[in-house]
């Protein structure tokens, strides 16, 4: 049907029924609408911190059937309570990963890279689409000038590397928790560790990198990475985990890594203990240092594994904390 | 500085420090960061219901100073603790415009169109953005085949027209509900309308659909206007108000239009009387009734003046109800 044709049937449609009530579609022409789009929005979001321009940038999400174990010390009827809660499938999980790009005005700055190039086809475009985001996002990622990690789990420091295992960030420096670097890089700690897991952890770092010639600059907590960019000690999630305070005047976010994983089960209950949490008291003590900060500050957080585009305002609730997503804002 | 010399510097520097503890960003090569982008991520989000895609398109958000009369039963303090307690501005009042269009693999269907292209440049891009979006997220205006009204304020119904004055829609049927045109197309009840805002809205519906000719068909309520897509009566906020279920299987959604306006506020205190309300008592008996209804059965509802995408559950909470929105899916 022609553009024209197809005009003035509907015009002459709508003469015939202007006034009078319908009922029905059965007026309506029968037409093939457009093919379903099928294709979901690019996966980034801006917003300023003073002078600074956070770009949010998902890596994606990943759903799957949780373990037993996947909270430690509760059982699986309990995080089922808690899922349905909030919303969530009961048996599967959907957890988030989103790093950061903080433009200072001098300095380019990636915070974390997501789970990889390898994996996007692996997960058939659920996950690694960081490289892919970013481009969308207009970010050259040869233009980036520090990659600041916040731990060495594989969805932090996987997207280093592209899908053929050379660097993502060529013209970046790559800055890493000493103390992180301490802990992973010794052999034997990695002697000791568990079979299982943890061995996976210290193997994969190592493919990680290697790969980059451990080309890499290790930072202290409380220090300045770039102008206006701090990190903070956070342990617990690993032993050298830091998160990392991004201020300008009087604005501030906290660029949290994992202190808490999905929010609706550890903000929540910060006395719930993520199968990640390398030592689970450490990482509980650390939330709740964390967030009773945050709560008392009204300080937005930054959460890598809140849903994106996850930046949001804590408040107490309960005997725990509960998030309150920021609005999205269209203008920047 | 080239790409070449640019990265030499930088795998240098990152080899020197290789293993070593750096203080600050003194090691950092002096180069200027990519200027910031300055634009935010295009304003639209999709999600399936069953088999019908749904995909918000937003209009905008305003930012206003809130006359003390903006919630008519409560004083402007009560409304600032409020503002405080959902991490909003005092005495400033975010409104989002969230349209949406529903492909129900048969018709395209718009439900509400926004604040209007006219009003783009107005609000220097701030509102008026839902036909870029629109265009955006890869829908053809002209393949649109129906648009459906929730009722006659601007916001709705102004982005039915261009900048100037022509149909946005050319091909699609209008739909408009039936209690709606009677009341407000009555001369009589214009003339005993008050002076100021309630005239102006008069005046308004009559220039948007004088300009297209009042070719509309109206719509009753608890009927089937598209497959899978119900009108449902909510009136109140206007005397025809009506609200929208798109049901596919077992899936569902409830497309509310202003049954609450911004629901850190009606969602939460669902007996505060917006401004905009016309029957505030009626209003709010709707409010409950729906809200009750969401809750209890726990399904999703689209607020059209909620934050973008404007996708949420609802649960019981004090005295009213409590927004929680769904995990953007970087999938669909």
């Amino acid at each position: 049907m022609t553009e024209i044709s197809r005009r003035n049937l509907l015009t002459g449609a709508a003469a015939l029924s202007a006034g009078t009530a319908i009922g029905g579609f059965a007026m309506s022409p029968a037409m093939a609408a457009a093919p379903p789009a099928g294709k979901q929005a690019p996966g980034f979001y801006r917003y300023k911190v003073g002078d600074i321009e956070i770009t949010v940038v998902t890596d994606g999400t990943t759903r799957f059937k949780f373990a037993d174990t996947h909270v430690t010390n509760k059982t699986r009827d309990e995080v089922n309570a808690a899922q349905v809660e909030a919303f969530q499938e009961k048996d599967m999980m959907t957890t988030p990963y989103n790093p950061v790009v903080v433009n200072t005005g001098s300095k380019l700055v990636v915070i974390d890279t997501g789970t990889g190039e390898a994996n996007f086809q692996r997960s058939k475009g659920a996950t690694g689409q960081f490289q892919t985001n970013l481009a969308t996002a207009g970010i050259d990622r040869n233009a980036v000038d520090m990659v600041v990690i916040s731990h060495f789990h594989g969805d932090h420091i996987n997207g280093l590397l592209t899908a053929d295992n050379k660097p993502v960030f060529p013209n970046a420096e790559i800055l890493v928790p000493a103390a992180e670097w301490k802990y992973f890089m010794d052999d034997g700690e990695m002697s000791r560790a568990p079979e299982g897991r943890m061995q996976e952890v210290f193997k994969n770092l190592r493919r990680v990198f290697d790969a980059l010639g451990r080309k890499v600059s290790q930072y202290e907590p409380n220090k300045e990475l770039a102008p206006g960019l701090t990190a903070i000690s956070t342990p617990g999630h690993t032993p050298g985990h830091c998160s990392h305070v991004v201020s300008s005047g009087s604005a501030k976010v906290y660029i949290q890594g994992d202190v808490t994983h999905v929010p609706h089960l550890f903000a929540r209950h910060p006395d719930w203990h993520a199968f990640y949490d390398q030592d689970p008291k450490v990482a509980e003590a650390t939330r709740r240092k964390v967030y009773d900060m945050l709560a008392a500050e009204r300080m937005m957080v930054q959460g890598f594994h809140y849903p994106f585009p996850s930046v949001a305002f804590v408040e107490k609730a309960g005997t725990g904390y509960r998030e309150v997503p920021v609005p999205w804002n269209p203008m920047i």
